[in-house]
Formats: C-alpha cells, sequence, structure tokens
C-alpha cells in the first residue's frame, strides 16, 4: 500500500487512537509529512513524556507527574467535600462544568468482580483511610448511572455512613435542554417520582 | 480543565492531527493513559522516526527513508509508463486502487505562480531529466480535475510532447455507481461528449 516501512509504521502505530481507523490513520499520517513535521515532533515528544511520566496522585489517585496532583497539593480546595468518580474524565468534566471547589478522589473503574476489579483495585482502603481523617463532611458519589456504577454508589454510601460522614449522589432526572417525549423511560419515571417543590 | 500540565501538554499536541479538536484530543489522550501506555509509547517512537528520516525518493520524489523508494529501486515496474500526481495521498490511492505496474513521479503540489509554486518548486527539470533518458513512453498525467491541477496537465503534456512522449490523462466521466440526477453539470456534460461506442 505504501513504499516506506516507516510510513507503514506510523499509520498502524496511529491506530491506537480511538476512533482513528485505516483511513484518517493514512490521511494523519500524510498531513503530518506534508505540513507538520515540526507539530509531529512535538506531539512525539509530548505522547512519549506523558506515557512515561504520568502516573497517580498518592492521595486522589487522579493522573499526575508529581506525588500529589495541583488539586490535592493546593490550598485552594475545600477539603470537607469529596467527591468520589469512576476515571480522571469523569472528573475533568465535572471540573469543566461545575463550580465544584471540594476535592476528588478517582476509581478508575468501578466494582466489578466478574472482572476481578474489587475494593482493593479500587483503592477503597486509600479512600477509608482519607475518611478516617476526620475532614470529609460530605462524600459526593458521582459514579456513573450504569448498573455497576450504581452498585459501587451503594458501597461507597456504606463507607462514608460507616464513617459518619454524609453521602449524596448526583440528581437524575430529565437532561436540560431534552424534551420529554424522547427521554427514556427509566428516567422519566425516576424524575417524576423525584419531583420538586417549586 | 486538567490538573496534570503534560496531560495538558499532550492533548494540545493532539490537536495537530487533522480532524482532533478539543473533545477528541481530550479522549484519545485519557484513552491512551487509561488503558494504552504501551501503544502510546510505539506511537511516539514511529511519529519520531517518520518525521526525522521519511525524505523524498531522489527518482520520483515520493516519500522515502531511502535515496531510492522501493518503486524506483525495485526492478519489478515498468519503465515505459510514467504516472505524474500531485501528491503522495494520490500515489498510495493508485496503488490501492488499479493494478497499475508502471513508475510514478510525484509534484507535491501543482503549478500556482500565485502561491509561488513553479516549475522549480514541482521538480519539474527532475521531470525533464527523467524524459531526457529515453525509457519513459507514455506519461500517465494524474493530476486533480481542478483548475489548477488542469493547468498542470496542460503543461506537463507539452513537456512530453516535446521529448516525443505521449501524454494521456485519467478518463472524466460519471462515477461508477453514481446516479446520473445527481453527477454535477460539468462533469455530466463532459461525459455525454465524451461517450464511447460499446
Amino acid at each position: 500500500m505504501t513504499t516506506s516501512p516507516l510510513l507503514a509504521n506510523l499509520i498502524e502505530a496511529l491506530r491506537c487512537l480511538p476512533g482513528v481507523g485505516g483511513k484518517s490513520a493514512q490521511r494523519m499520517a500524510f498531513h503530518l509529512l506534508e505540513r507538520d513535521r515540526d507539530r509531529g515532533l512535538k506531539l512525539a515528544d509530548a505522547l512519549r513524556e506523558a506515557m512515561q511520566r504520568i502516573g497517580q496522585c498518592q492521595r486522589c489517585r487522579n493522573f499526575s507527574e508529581e506525588a500529589l496532583c495541583a488539586i490535592c497539593g493546593g490550598a485552594s480546595r475545600d477539603r470537607q467535600l469529596l467527591c468520589v468518580v469512576e476515571s480522571p474524565v469523569d472528573l475533568a468534566a465535572i471540573e469543566q462544568a461545575t463550580g465544584y471547589r471540594g476535592q476528588y478522589f478517582v476509581l478508575h473503574g468501578r466494582l466489578s468482580p466478574l472482572d476481578g476489579l474489587g475494593p482493593e483495585e479500587l483503592g477503597l482502603p486509600l479512600l477509608v483511610q482519607r475518611l478516617g481523617e476526620g475532614e470529609v463532611e460530605e462524600l459526593i458519589i458521582a459514579t456513573n448511572p450504569t448498573v455497576e456504577g450504581e452498585a459501587t454508589a451503594h458501597y461507597l454510601a456504606q463507607l462514608a455512613r460507616a464513617g459518619g460522614i454524609r453521602p449524596t449522589r448526583l440528581a437524575h432526572g430529565v437532561p436540560l435542554g431534552g424534551e420529554l417525549e424522547f427521554v427514556d423511560r427509566g428516567t422519566l419515571a425516576h424524575a417524576f417520582g423525584g419531583r420538586q417543590l417549586l
């Protein structure tokens, strides 16, 4: 298909990116070679640095190249609020969308015994230790509203209650801007049952 | 948005890829960090190698890390046929779609005086030298059917004729699988005028 082994190798390697198939990979490789070699080299450096140096924050398990991430290491965030998320992407989404000023804890998964994901793998001993320090007053459980996410939320709520901490969960309901007609039954029933006084 | 400078740097660097915006770049970065660090490192290596080592074949100007690309260096391709394309992508498309067994010449552009692209920039002295070697019998002009591509084709055809070589052009017409109703006027008129005996 291509006459250069290095180019074939690059096209194949680009396919590790999510959403990138053979055609897109080829387009990307040709684009970089023809027009943007400098930025291609910068991308190579950024990839290497990130893959090798980014680990987990010792306190919240979020991605960080330092022992403590900027949120845990800084003094500006409220230590009485702790928000538990399944993954760093969820953390980023909450940071971008809300004005939340508390701290986080990243599970890197959800309880799923069949996949070998138990409390140990999710770092729950670290979470329990953190809850035992006495600073946290509210545990905001922001796992995904899937079956496994809900199961994980129940488990976390028990942990919180055992430590005398108030567990809360993100509100479920009709999405803003959505039309009732197109909301799925489960969500609609939940939103109806959980109606609030105006 | 993210708490890790290396991660922010990676997300920004990924945006050099065509078709990748902020959201996709973020998804790619998180995906590699969470699930595929090995392939991320391989991609970094492949990028660096390709950006630094891939140059142009001395004979056909296609991408190659050797002085001669596999097509020019090998003995298996017909040296009497020479196909001129605007870019290596076009070469790859022809290689993938057709059974063409001749050789190529890559312009890396098209004649466009306003953009400072003249015969020198397109490597035409190299092409003239090649045509003068006496091996080539047919010059297949496969520039794009755009205004500039057509102008380039005319220029190339003159070069070929001056050297006693037969210039040919890819056939224009109704695309296979298309419906006449949706073919643009220019193409339809061209296809009608160029109708062939069955």
